[in-house]
């Protein structure tokens, strides 16, 4: 991971031997040690990156004045088949005169690159590249696929399952560490965090690390960076990623205060901020950008500051990875083109899905619900949920057609809060939503749809197909077998078709098949039944589930 | 009403004496006869016409050709006070060699005018007017205010309570004449209905007027538009008008499909259409503009069209009256700039405050619940909710600081619909409604808003100062007295303050006093209750609500 101290530039001289474009690129290339973190150990082969991973390019430059503000850098990256158009990745100051530039490639095959600069060194050096196709945890970045849902790259569905836990990468090392090997064996697949560090009840602890130069608490040079604030964060973000999970980076946060300041930046540092963050950032495939948790709540900006950052990452970012913006008690406006899906807080929508399902028909993007209230037992009425009602939260949210988050608020003696600092999970919804993963897994891969939202919207699936109906907090001990026909659209059912059954109980997560198929009969405009009208027998307690896929011989 | 045949053309041959345009005004004005709505029987004075009233221009001009394509004019109005700016205003022609434009002046004092058109016998007419303070039924157009809410422009506040009579200006004059009776005695201040003909179950009859040239059902020439019809239209507006109902026309529907197509026209069609309506009615303080009834279900049209039309409609409207669009099944983009209000069809949203207050979050603008589903006994299921479910359901609006709007369909034996053709109201709701009117108009003028969206949906108002608390279908028969007291914002709450209260029986319709005050104590973090923990003795009935208002002596 050195730069040949030889080899950093290349002759370039007018009265030196011209060298042709492919020449310049090819010497280069034999000057440059690049850094492949999927594909450690390289020699004198080609590199080889995986498809989805990051090409690390590192070179070495000035380190007088101010490389932050002074010294950009960018490269950009061609895929050698085809006539595909070239990236434009923006590189980054790390410090100690080492600058880098990241890159996600979406293509497997040969790629090359050449790096642009106004400082000698780092301009024009070029080079090539294998990218292999991804190893087998590796699906590309998420984004947003049939209008409400997601799909990683490589086509597979991802069925957003969250946690939240804010300031967890701004804690001891062992805590991180156990918060990381709580989430390997917890049902998320995605954890929202703050990259500044948080001030609020049970979490008045310094970080051990900050993003600026300076000194605690408020005098910072927002002009300079801390690598190694960014470093940490970087493999952090890693570490999700080897355990398939998302990380929904939260970039500005009202849980400041004024205390460091971050919260009350200037436009211009705001912005800069923003852009080193893209510049190191982006190329990591699981990253998802939040623009703001609360965002209303932050006194010093204004909706128009919040615009503005969109059009910065949304423009800035080569990837495009999902954005979006949270909200406190204000939503903000989530048709705007550059938010890709509604963050949603919202401590009632999804007690009932008919209230769920209203923000899809707004927005025409995936809703997710990432803050519903909280598992805990906290003396605030958003963090004292039942794990009961938590539960409930997430199925009705799921057959609306919408996501849902959770989070983890029970008092403990050293403050050690999930939901703000991480650790151990202690509530008892985890393994319910591990039953809910399940389910969601052997769902349809077009994601789950309210069927008919308007007059029965305790039926989530696709029409014909495949029906989640969910009792909630009746338990009823029988269940008349009916499929809804709505009158818009097409039926998808006719009379003959025969479909399966099994019960969810989705608290004590089991399943239990349904004897023998039902087979359909028209009963009325909107309905149909079984022929033969039979009903299935349920246990008579709250929270359970019907199952009903269609089977075809 | 007339035009004196031997002063509509002035002297403008370049040999003539020259005008000032001082004079060319007061020439113009004494040829033209001024024919004003507010103030008939003018001679010799200068024309009188009320604030917000109709000033009428009419001229008469070339026959020959299409008038309706070939001679475009306009005329500018001027206030002659202040440095206000001059307002054009798009005249049209009404058949028979005569032209119109209309104004309806927004402040009182003198004004001129002066007309444009390349045809010389419609250019440069100009005139003096002078505008009186309005009579004591006109309060001028509705226009939003505070977000969420409607007031006229004199700013009594406008508490929508709408209904929906899509065909009635279709049917026969005895018929129309019956709808006003009933409107006349209505509780509302709203109705909905559309401009082309309809063609739907019960509503198959032919009209006695069409909008264009030609002959039924299906030979049009779309260039020519039938001045009777528009006749016969502003007629029923200016009914609507004198009985304080504000007409909210429909541009575009679905029920055609291809019966008269004017659901197919051309985009030039269109268009031409949309600005002849603008031209014709803008003047009409009571007009709001809805593009469409169910857009989407308009197979020939697509969103781009909708937007066109917005922006037309938007653009030509000198006033800027209330514009929306109405959806079946997917929601317009509420918001879009050139929207007011929006304007939506969902038929579970008011069974439950919580959800009805979604929409504000999402849109910002008056959210006017314009179809939840219709009292009557048809069998279609959005036609079928009983009286009680229907006032229910704008309770449950109401108190989330919504609009919501009545329709009525009960099976008739000559298929007279109110819902679709008007006539006389049979249903058990409107007298509630007139109920949940009167508590509309005592209500805070700055409107009703959710006083704690998540957590009490059930309580509505003002702050601190009024509140109407909705208990639904439960029957307790008592209900202890408590206000919360949000965590964010200002509370409004203190100790001592002393409150009244009054239980509404809103299916009975009766408001009983509680003897004595409420005073104010803390109770929680989140609620203030009474000093001495009183509670409210109830009927034990369903649809009660609590209102309860400050008393400051």
């Amino acid at each position: 991971m050195q730069i040949n101290p030889r080899c950093d530039q290349l002759p370039d001289s007018p009265g030196a031997a011209p060298y042709s474009p492919r020449s310049r690129r090819i010497l280069s290339f034999l000057c440059v040690v690049l850094s492949v973190f999927a594909s450690p150990g390289l020699a004198n082969s080609q590199p080889t990156v995986e498809q989805w991973g990051i090409f690390d390019l590192t070179l070495k430059g000035p380190t007088n004045g101010n490389p932050f503000l002074n010294a950009p850098f960018s490269a950009q990256f061609t895929f050698d088949y085809a006539d595909s158009a070239a990236t434009d990745v923006a590189g980054f100051y790390d410090g100690d005169g080492v600058y880098r530039v990241r890159f996600m490639p979406p293509t497997p095959g040969p790629w090359h690159y050449v790096t642009r600069s106004r400082i000698s060194e780092l301009d024009h050096k070029s080079g090539q590249f294998t990218v292999a196709k991804p190893s087998s945890q590796n699906h590309g970045p998420v984004h947003v696929t049939n209008t409400f849902h997601f799909a990683y790259a490589d086509g597979k569905p991802f069925k957003q399952l969250g946690t939240t836990c804010y300031a967890w990468i701004h804690q001891t090392s062992a805590l991180e560490e156990q918060t990381l090997k709580t989430l390997a064996s917890s049902p998320f697949n995605k954890i929202r965090f703050c990259i500044f560090p948080k001030r609020y009840d049970w979490n008045t602890n310094e970080p051990l690390l900050y993003p600026f130069e300076g000194t605690p608490p408020r005098d910072w040079d927002f002009s300079r960076f801390n690598p190694k604030f960014f470093h940490h964060l970087e493999k952090r973000i890693a570490d999700l990623r080897d355990l398939g999970i998302e990380a929904d980076l939260i970039l500005f946060h009202p849980y400041d205060e004024g205390h460091w300041g971050f919260d009350r930046m200037t436009s211009a540092q705001d912005d800069r901020y923003l852009r080193y963050v893209l510049s190191r950032l982006a190329a990591y495939r699981n990253v998802w950008w939040s623009l703001a948790n609360e965002y209303d709540f932050m006194k010093e900006k204004r909706d128009e500051d919040f615009e503005r950052f969109g059009q910065i990452v949304s423009t800035s970012d080569p990837y495009h990875h999902l954005l979006s913006i949270h909200n406190g008690k204000q939503l903000f406006n989530h048709t705007r083109p550059w938010i890709t899906h509604a963050s949603i807080q919202n401590g009632s929508a999804v007690e009932d899905p008919a209230r769920a399902v209203l923000y899809r028909d707004a927005y025409r993007k995936p809703v997710v619900f990432d803050e519903v209230k909280y598992e805990g037992n906290i003396p605030k009425r958003w963090g004292n949920l039942s794990a009961e009602e938590l539960v409930f939260r997430f199925w009705q949210g799921t057959i609306a057609g919408t996501y849902v988050g959770h989070g983890e608020t029970y008092l403990h003696p050293s403050d050690i809060l999930w939901w703000s600092k991480g650790g151990v999970l202690r509530g008892q919804s985890p393994p319910r939503l591990t039953f809910l993963r399940q389910v969601l897994e052997d769902s349809p891969v077009e994601g789950i749809e309210p069927i008919d939202k308007w007059q029965n919207p305790e039926y989530g699936g696709q029409r014909g197909k495949y029906y989640l109906v969910y009792l909630g907090k009746s338990q009823p001990t029988s269940w008349e077998f009916k499929l809804p026909r709505p009158p818009q659209g097409k039926s998808a059912l006719e009379d003959g078709m025969k479909f399966t059954a099994e019960v969810l109980d989705t608290w004590h997560m089991t399943v239990t098949a349904v004897p023998e198929f039902f087979t359909l009969k028209k009963k009325t405009d909107y309905f149909y039944g079984d022929i033969n009208d039979r009903k299935i027998e349920l246990p008579g307690r709250p929270y359970i589930a019907i199952r009903i896929k269609r089977f075809e011989q």
